[in-house]
Parts: structure tokens; sequence; C-alpha cells
């Protein structure tokens, strides 16, 4: 139970931002039962969903090599089907989400068709958010390594505030799911200490704080890939939905 | 030398997130003059710059009717060409910042050829961001409305928080921007109270807190078109950058 449990929650995962999961949650159809939603997600994309966290063209070097850095310690299935052991877990990245479920249906069909998760929304390789995130659950840590591209721009030649306060949501917001399960943000909380220029690599690494009740607190700081510059550091609270909630219906 | 300043500092209004752009200025080679920078403003884009809070196909009824609610309350020129005063502004938005000034050359010339605003990036109405800001300086208010695209989804059929955030950060940095000129965000601090559904049309009224020295404090809230409901509550800090700094070079 415990297994499939974590195997669910994962899914999760993707969807980046989780405000306000428990609001949505609450307004699925009470015939959907998890169970339902869960056989109904390999149907949920095409055949071959793309993976946005895998490596591509547009990675420049300081990308790939924390990539592999974090890569090389993350578990592994051996040909013969055993699961290795590691420090890290690469989390999957798709651009639709759990909405496609089946009985999943409260918008318009035009923008449900549509619909795709805001960090994922370009296609075109390092245009936008180039980004793939390890959590640690052992040490209570995540760490998503970020190239900014060209279409983020807020400031000239630098990144917008709000893309980076995405990319905050988006880290803090998986960490406390890894953690806790279901949650949606409450606050975000970000202090701007130095810009980001476009298409450069920054690596946002994330901490517990506190879990206190339905309460997650993450915190987290954006350096620069070398850890020698601070850009930005940010608190963000989470509040849990129950797992009695998650699998009512 | 008010009036010019003033019509300079407007120019910077379109920018969205002004977060670091105290930094960025600084960066610019000392050969360029703020002189030089306006009146390579006309040239900085295709002949027809499309200005994107202008109303298009895809935006509904409640956007229309909130833009025509402003609007006919805005400042305007006569055939004769004499202002007529209003109480409120409509500011225009671009997807290209200043950095196309002259001998602002400090990014690779790839991204610096490819680099739109954040907000901005998406040329498909109705896709993304829609909203157009309007500014109240006798009342020291902003008004934006703001209709949320299909490739904005967080949580499944909701706005994504960080997109939430990206337009709190763009319509209190316009604000702060209209209020002290130039600023840098220092701090967001963003409460999340109730989701915002893809496809809805919402509003986001910020109001001055405080001026103190170079800080600028403006809180915000987004609320469900007719004010009803309300969605999300914000607080942001902005740091002046000094007119002096401004026009040096």
């Amino acid at each position: 139970m415990a297994r499939r449990l974590g195997r669910i929650l994962r899914g999760f995962q993707s969807l980046g931002s989780l405000a306000f999961m428990k609001s949505e949650l609450s307004n699925l159809p009470a015939s959907v039962s998890l169970k339902s939603m869960v056989r109904a997600l390999p149907s949920l994309f095409s055949s071959n969903p793309r993976d946005f966290s895998l490596p591509n063209s547009s990675w420049g070097t300081e990308m790939r090599q924390l990539y592999e850095h974090y890569n090389s310690q993350c578990e592994a299935v051996t040909d013969g089907g055993e699961e290795q052991g590691g420090l890290w877990n690469r989390l999957p990245s798709y651009n639709r989400s759990l909405k496609y479920a089946a009985g999943g249906v409260y918008l318009s069909k035009i923008i449900q068709a549509k619909a795709r998760l805001f960090t994922r929304n370009i296609r075109d390789p390092g245009a936008a958010f180039e980004y793939v995130i390890f959590a640690n659950k052992k040490e209570q840590r995540c760490v998503c390594i970020f190239q900014a591209g060209h279409l983020l721009e807020g400031p000239p030649g630098n990144v917008h505030g709000g893309a980076i306060a995405t990319m905050i949501d988006t880290v803090t917001g998986t960490h406390a799911c890894v953690h806790s399960g279901p949650v949606m943000t409450a606050n975000l909380n970000i202090n701007y200490r130095s810009p980001i220029p476009l298409g450069s690599t920054v690596l946002i690494e994330s901490s517990l704080d506190k879990k206190e009740g339905r309460k997650t607190l993450v915190s987290c700081k954006v350096t620069s890939a070398d850890g020698a510059r601070l850009h930005t550091e940010a608190t963000a609270l989470f509040v849990s939905i129950g797992v009695s909630q998650l699998m009512k219906g």
C-alpha cells in the first residue's frame, strides 16, 4: 500500500506548482476514484510522452556536467531488473497533467485539450525553462539545475523575477510533495539578491525546514552554477492534502 | 527636463519585472549615454512594434468590458493635438527591451537577438498572458485586467503559482516605476488563497503603501473579475535607482 501510494505521489511531482491542488482534487466528481485515475495514467499522453528532464541539444556545458554529476549518483535498475540504491532520484517532467484522467471534465473542452504545464509550454529546446530536479530523500533536500532561455527576459539581459519565482515554486513544491505527499502552495516569500543573466545555468537547492501538522516549510536558494554567487533566497509554505482526502471517492 | 524624464520613465514601464534594473543599467558601457539610448528608441523595434496591451480576438467578454470601463476614463489626445485629462492611463506593452539600444552589447548576439519579455514571449493570442495595466497617479493605484491562457497551467485546470507571481511582479513593479521611477524588485511575499481557473479573467489591483527613502512598498490583491472572490494577496518591495545614476554616462 505504502509502495503503491509512493508511486502515485511520484506522479504528482511532475505537476510543478502544486498550489491549490487540494481545491482542484476536491472538485473532481465523486465518481472518480484515485484507482481509476491511476489506471488512466498511461493513456493520458501520446504513446511516447516527452520527458522534459532529459538532456537535449540546447544544454550547455555547465548544465550537462551538473546533470552528469547528480545522474551518476541516482538509483538504477540493472539488466536483471534489480533496483540499485543511490543518493539521488531524477524526477521526470511532462507538460500535461492529471486532468486528462477519466471524468476530470470541468473546463471547456478547448482549454482542456490545449492546456500545458506553464514551465513546459514551449517545445523549442533552450528557449525557455530547461531544468531537471533531483531529490535526495535521505538528506531531505532537492537540487534543480536550471538553464534560463532567451524567452524569460525581465530587465534587459536578465531573467524576469516572475520566471525565478516560477522555478522556486516548482522546486520547493516538488520537494514538499516528495516529503509530505500532495500539497498546495500557501505562501512564497522571495528575496532577490543579484540578477541572473539570460542563458546562464544556476543551481536551485531546497531544504526541509519543518513539518508541523499539515504544514511543510521549505527554504531554497538560487546560486551560480559554481555556488559562488547568491542570486535569490526564498521560503515556501505548503499545506498537505490528507491521504484520506486523496483516496476518497 | 521633468517632462522628458517622464517620457523616458514611461518607456521603462513596458519592461514588466524591473528586478535588478540597477545592476543592469550599471553594466552598460560608460560610453552609452541615456540621451543616445533615448534617441535609439524608435529604431529598437520593427517599424510597427505590436502593443500587446490592446484588445485582440482572444479577449473574452469580461476582459473587453473591463478594458472599456477603464479605457473610457483615460487621457486622450484630441484631433487638434490637445491633451484631455483622465483618471487613468493605459500603459503600452512590448516584447522587447532597452538592451537593443546602441552599445548595449553584453550578451551573446544570439541570445540578444532572440530575447523576449517573459510575459509577452508567446504571440498566439489568448494562449498565455493577456493583460493590460491602467495607472491612476492621483489615487496612487494601478489596476491590471488579466486573462489567463491555457499555457499557464500549474495544478490541473488552474493557473500556476509562478504565473500568478509573474503577474504580481509585473503589476507592482510597474506601479513602483510609475511612482518612483526606475526600481528593482527586492522582495515579493505572496499568499495564495484560492485557485484561478485557466481561461478566467481576474483583476489585479495594487496600491502604494509607503515610500521611504529609496524603498517603495506596494501591495496588491488578485480577485475575480467581479471582485467577489479573493485569489491572492501580496506585498512587494522595490529599491529605487537614483536619477543621477540613471543619467550618468
